[in-house]
């Protein structure tokens, strides 16, 4: 188990949580602030990664460097270049040369889809492929899920309040995979598509399911947003930000329950909407104290004044 | 001149500003808001645009379709695969298949490039080559370049409350230009990579100068973004968001000036603090008020209710 994630055994729901605290995953550095004052504030780390595929070097991505191992795996899965169902003989990480190679039974070639390669927008990763609309169109995402209101209210309170390098340092992005009411693993990254796939990564090395799952991001609704929660049979994507128009009709397409700009009380869903079971008031939810979730960054700030 | 920009003449500082009346970048959309009432918002439209160089097709970026040709010929000198010297015979855009075609008078082929390629984090087309952090290294800023921190605080004040699809529908990255105290070309993009791509080919396509320039970015301050700045010969760059420590690594060594955090009175500076002249009483600033900046989002959700 790496670092920079603490898995806990029992008396909570967490499978995954942030690492706030990992030292190799933030930086302090020396600057200025708007009085002229040194200030020193906790920075994110960016680090490149090399994915290998067998033989095949596929590609190279910045991350902060937790799960090397999930992030490459979940990235081949999500790019199609991995199936569910082939036989990965090893994943090795070598940290001085920052690669990951992924060992499977089946041999490919990925010349030819690399050649196909697209880029979309959305962050880090934004790479489809054309046979990725082809599995994406034939997903079929279980029907009798359902979103309780008071849920989407009890998971956006539990990510804001949980200890996260966002609320440490800011500048990252986080994917949150859920059950019902409860958050089981909160992946962050650089590029929010790197927190997708380490969840996807991790989701395939522990043989856990998601047809009963949801899947909160920080990020935006985008087409590529909703493709791979599609691909990863999540029937339910849940976002504090807002929407894409291509996102809205993939989301559409595959009958995803797509709710977004979920802060405070609000939220808007555009997609799936008979899944959406009103059982809570919104009145009686409290709009976010945005300085309660900004406090850790700007104490710092104030903090480290020299 | 496309539609979807608005340019100026005489009278105001501006070249270009966002569009956000023009119907091809926005689409209304049907929907269920957190009362269960009906609502229809304002959602950013994502197409997928094919750019050619030449013969050979380069990749296929996401974005919101206005200013092809610019963000064709921007992506490509960012990538350093057409040069600033290069002879651009002429550029095509078919929007009919939504590709672009770039042809210049030298030919190159890139399939060694291609395999080269590395995904990098930050959004859509984060993608550099070993090369460009060859050219990265030779690039020298101007020394002499000066930030005022009036200036800081007048370009957020006229970049906020400048009409603009983030204001009218959110989701989507601005980057814009500017000169002293004056915001110059406000380009916006579902990829924050793509607007500065925009920026990139309008200054060439223009032949606009960059030394006097200052780059603000409602991004964050990634490895990528700080490269694109200092390849486009831009002494500062300015965002709302946070840094990432290779990013803030990178500014130091080419000698970006890297302001960070801006918002309201309060900035931090990472990089080429010698820039900096404090010209302005940080305590005469108002904060911003964020219900402002976002109301005109939330009045159309509320407007929308039907």
């Amino acid at each position: 188990m790496p670092d920079s994630a603490d898995t806990l055994k029992t008396g909570d729901s967490w499978l995954v949580r942030p690492a706030p605290d990992d030292p190799h995953l933030t930086r302090r550095l020396a600057g200025q602030d708007h009085e002229g004052a040194s200030v020193d504030i906790a920075v994110v780390e960016e680090r490149p990664l090399t994915l290998f595929l067998n033989g095949q070097e596929i590609v190279t991505v910045m991350t902060i460097g937790d799960r090397p191992e999930d992030l490459a795996v979940g990235y081949l899965l999500n790019q199609n270049m991995l199936r569910d169902d082939d036989e990965i003989l090893g994943v090795e990480y070598d940290d001085d040369i920052e690669v990951v190679v992924v060992r499977t039974a089946r041999q490919t070639d990925f010349e030819e889809k690399l050649r196909k390669k697209t880029t979309t927008s959305g962050c880090a990763q934004g790479t489809v492929f054309g046979d990725i609309m082809e599995s994406f169109d034939e997903t079929v995402l279980p029907a009798d899920a359902r979103l309780q209101t008071s849920w989407i209210y009890a998971l956006s309170k539990a990510i804001n309040l949980t200890p996260s390098l966002y609320l440490a340092a800011g500048a990252i992005h986080g994917c949150v995979l859920c059950h019902r009411d409860k958050p089981l693993i909160y992946m962050e990254d650089v590029g929010r598509h790197n927190a997708v796939d380490k969840i996807r990564g991790y989701l395939h090395v522990n043989g856990i399911g998601t047809a009963d799952k949801i899947l909160y991001t920080t990020g935006r609704l985008t087409s590529e947003m909703v493709i791979k929660t599609v691909q990863m049979g999540i029937p339910i994507l849940i976002s504090r930000s807002g929407f894409t128009a291509w996102g809205v009709e993939l989301a559409r397409r595959a009958g995803l329950t797509l709710i977004g700009r979920a802060k405070g009380k609000r939220f808007v869903a555009l997609s799936g909407l008979d899944r959406l079971v009103y059982d809570a008031d919104p009145n009686q939810v409290p709009e976010e104290d945005r300085r309660h979730r900004r406090k850790s960054v700007e104490d710092q700030d104030a903090e480290a004044r020299t």
